[in-house]
């Protein structure tokens, strides 16, 4: 049975995060809202739903047979296993789940850099603070996030260019993710940035010519960032560091 | 041997998510940076150093033995299990923590009504933003959050007044601490809303009632609110729905 990724249609967004999991490990899945003849009510009637018990709050969420899981860091975390892209040991896989998490963080506040004020609001409604924030961002958070993750590559006993243990894990496809979002957005800002983490762009490129990723990179089932995504490229916001 | 819970000094803030699991559990913990002869100093060590394979990004984290767990949903997922405050079917697991992480999104849209454009400033110099922002939160964000935990309880087919099956779990304590800290930070908005969420408010009852959490409550380990933590009382940010 295939497992079922209930996203919104257009954008990369938090599903791509799940997306290049199931892509890398070859797995079974549609993606709902982009298969003709389902579409978002579907989601959405999940979402509204009067009688399920198990309800999400919102998209990215997937189903597996009877189980909904809902959030990144959580799908990725029960789907880890199963498409053998967790770590084998456990205390590893507390470990990788904290990392994703602290992604998520770092996600959310990109997301806030072009809507600083109101999510239910136009970015073009609240521009000015977007700019204060995306300065703060720029200067402040991305150069404390991606040098914590520097660090956690580079002080990983395993070596061999992975977050977690020594081979490749959903931690590694979203840490990929994340350097091509914030390249995207931030153009500026990541040249700037770029050389003082070369732990980062080596598991960016090895990540990347993964084939299976490789591929997906390569199909028409890869979306192209876009201004209704996360990752937004507002030359305005891209302000230097 | 204890847990040891990392976290700032001085707020309840997130790690008081994981401190009334372990008070409600009774478990035998430290709080290290409130203990005599410990302190801030030594968490800050355990975050920069240089050697350490798993380094936390920020506080709360918490070391069980050589096991190191940061972020709030991911201790809880750990703790859940061993503090019996978690369910036995492990398909309700995943669900409790995409829950939990409902609730840490939740959480940080409470932190940015004060802090919408940059965590290294004072509220003081973006009250206006923040006020724009609480604007939005309470009128949108508040009810769209609330409502959805109150129809998780209503929807829960084993009844009971639990989030997850038909027993208490950390869930239902950190929804607790959700109505804690808004009747704190938000009066005005949750007298408002109130009415409209009777499932939660007999939730938090329940909890509040619980011997070891009323024990908690009542004990100098539990700290006050204030203009320090999450939740913070700046009677212009709690607008009129």
């Amino acid at each position: 049975m295939s497992y079922e990724l209930y996203y919104w249609d257009g954008i990369q967004g938090r599903g791509e995060f799940v997306r290049l999991a199931l892509e890398d490990a070859g797995a079974d899945y549609v993606d709902v809202t982009r298969e003709p003849g389902r579409g978002t009510g579907e989601m959405l009637k999940m979402m509204e739903s009067g009688a399920e018990a198990h309800i999400p709050f919102a998209p990215p969420f997937l189903r597996d047979g009877d189980q909904i899981v809902s959030h990144v860091a959580n799908i990725l975390s029960y789907l880890g296993p199963r498409l053998g892209l967790a770590a084998k040991d456990e205390a590893l896989r507390w470990f990788a789940n904290g990392l994703q998490l602290t992604i998520t963080d770092f996600i959310a506040e990109v997301h806030d850099t072009h809507h600083p004020i109101a999510t239910s609001k136009y970015y073009e409604d609240q521009k000015a603070e977007a700019k204060d924030r995306a300065f703060e961002f720029v200067a402040n958070r991305m150069p404390k996030f991606l040098g914590y993750f520097e660090r956690v590559l580079d002080q990983n006993p395993e070596g061999g260019g992975h977050a977690v243990g020594n081979a490749a894990t959903y931690v590694d496809l979203s840490l990929f993710q994340v350097i091509e979002g914030l390249r995207y957005a931030f153009p500026k800002a990541m040249r700037h940035y770029e050389p003082q983490y070369p732990e980062l762009l080596k598991l960016h490129t090895a990540v990347k010519v993964r084939p299976n990723v490789a591929a997906y990179l390569a199909s028409p089932r890869r979306l192209a960032f876009n201004e209704n995504g996360i990752f937004r490229r507002y030359p305005e916001l891209d302000v230097e560091p």
